[in-house]
């Protein structure tokens, strides 16, 4: 099923993924900004930072940015990323997105049309207001940043820390899409739906949260599925193994899509959960209703390893204790 | 007292600021971004939007970027000036800023600990914790941009939206600084200062907007004092006539300051805002007691032109009705 592909290819694409290397430097700057703060309950390290408010409600808040490569290959799908990656912060943590502001840097006014053109279309689709932010008009670069407010309940949010030993590892991505023509690294399963399908995924994660049906979970970002489990297992001080022929795929071979390609991408409505054993298939059933593929790919426990196993062998991706991924803990402090 | 100036001069160097002109294309990138959304109070136009949370509460959410320029003449300086522009967006309000994300871009390391430590100092000193963002280590470029979370009771925002005819201008600056040595239009007010008194300037435009002390506000950035007032009219579809010698400033003279520079500056804690007749000496008193020289220049009409005054001559500067600032009116619809 998973052909020409061997744990150590899979494992090595990973390791050596831009998308994975540009996180090393996280944990430096993380070091430097943190100064403490009674209700900020969770801060980096989480897709989303929470924030307490009036005892029960949560604020979340977070921010992302577009490659700059993106941004200039395709002006469009790079501002409607830079929403979607957003809503996904939020919607990990099992949160409402609320809110959008957006820093805009553009060499000329073509570029500015198309990137706010993207960033309405997402924002209308997923039924998020873009309520201000800033105007650069006339940078020699091209740049879109985006921060997002939500709201939860203390009780229903999703952490990226507290994967247990035991729970299973879920890998949730919507297979109904396309490699984004302006990027190969892009699954896009989103701007060919309509917002009524989009929203019904990103409430799901709410609905998650609520029912107390996962242990953990984060938003399949730059670094691919592997990559975003080991940030996960990261903060939360653990290890897994998982089987490569689990992951949920389309059909890599009409897409004339190598498997390790296929790990590393950026899906446009992804998720790596944690749950646990009793939950897993309420949990994929759930996802399954709202047009996403959901399965079990293995099993978290105290190694400190991430591993991928296939055909009888197995071979480790990363030392989350020697290396890191992030490296937010190597100076001995929890990320909250 | 204003050496070697007249009307038409400051007027015309208010006029071609390229911190004022830089607003101009603000309208056409608002009309395409907003959509409708019941919770959202305020946006476009506001220092920070206003999103309606649990009925009585407000949510404030802003962001600002800092010119490239800064970015590479001073790192420190811009890494600082992106979290102090944050929270004068929070506090302008009359809300209490609670949480910063950063999205850094940065070509070396040099730059990206810079910056970083100018982030940190200012939020140490604020008191706003910085609680996540985005990192890119290694673009051709430079660029810090920063959000910012705040929160409120709905009827204790200061708008900027919301001068009346009658009401008198107050212009608010801390005088005691100095002009920061990597950026000529930047006054310092601030970095010299202790957390203690910050803070208290800060908390003051809450105590403002709790006591309904003054009808609209905003933080004087970019475009200097007369340029934040001319955007504080165009919104609230007004206009004003300011005496210029009325103008809280430094010993210029000693400083060897034009008075067309001074009036152009962003100063580092510094409110331009509204207040009916019997309530100026209130909040001009409450300014003095937390070190700032706060003075009445002027008073609202209904020209919707603002024009500034001097010698007995009178000239104007902006026609917000024709021309505007950020001409966010220019469709008809109005910003909330």
């Amino acid at each position: 099923m998973v052909k020409d592909c061997s744990t150590d290819t899979v494992a090595q694409a990973v390791r050596e993924y831009e998308g994975v290397i540009r996180k090393k430097v996280i944990g430096d700057v993380i070091r430097s900004l943190r100064i403490e703060s009674p209700d900020v309950v969770a801060s980096f390290g989480e897709d989303a930072a929470v924030i307490r408010h009036n005892t029960d409600d949560a604020l979340l808040l977070a921010a992302d940015g577009i490659w700059s490569k993106l941004m200039e290959a395709d002006p469009f799908w790079a501002g409607y990323c830079a929403v979607l990656v957003n809503v996904h912060d939020i919607a990990a943590m099992g949160g409402r997105p609320v809110a959008i502001v957006d820093i805009l840097s553009v060499t000329n006014d073509r570029i500015r049309d198309e990137v706010t053109r993207g960033m309405v279309t997402a924002s209308a689709q997923f039924g998020v207001p873009i309520v201000g932010g800033h105007l650069h008009p006339d940078t020699p670069y091209n740049v879109v940043d985006v921060a997002i407010l939500g709201t939860a309940r203390m009780d229903q949010i999703i952490f990226s820390n507290t994967a247990e030993e035991g729970d299973r590892v879920i890998a949730a991505i919507d297979l109904d899409g396309r490699i984004h023509p302006s990027c190969c690294y892009n699954w896009d399963s989103v701007t060919m739906k309509s917002a009524e399908v989009v929203r019904a995924q990103i409430r799901l994660m709410e609905d998650l949260g609520r029912e107390h049906l996962v242990t953990a979970g984060k938003d399949i970002s730059n670094p691919g599925v592997i990559g975003t489990l080991g940030m996960l297992l990261e903060v939360s001080e653990k290890g897994a193994v998982i089987d490569l022929e689990a992951i949920p795929r389309p059909d890599l071979a009409a897409l004339k899509l190598p498997f390790e390609q296929w790990v590393r991408m950026y899906p446009g409505m992804g998720f790596i959960l944690t749950a646990k054993e009793e939950n897993v298939e309420e949990v994929c059933h759930r996802f399954a209703d709202v047009g996403i593929t959901a399965a079990p790919i293995g099993k978290v426990d105290g190694s400190r390893r991430l591993a991928v196993r296939y055909l009888g062998r197995e071979t480790q991706v990363f030392d989350l204790d020697q290396e890191g991924i992030m490296r937010i803990f190597s100076e001995g402090g929890a990320c909250r």
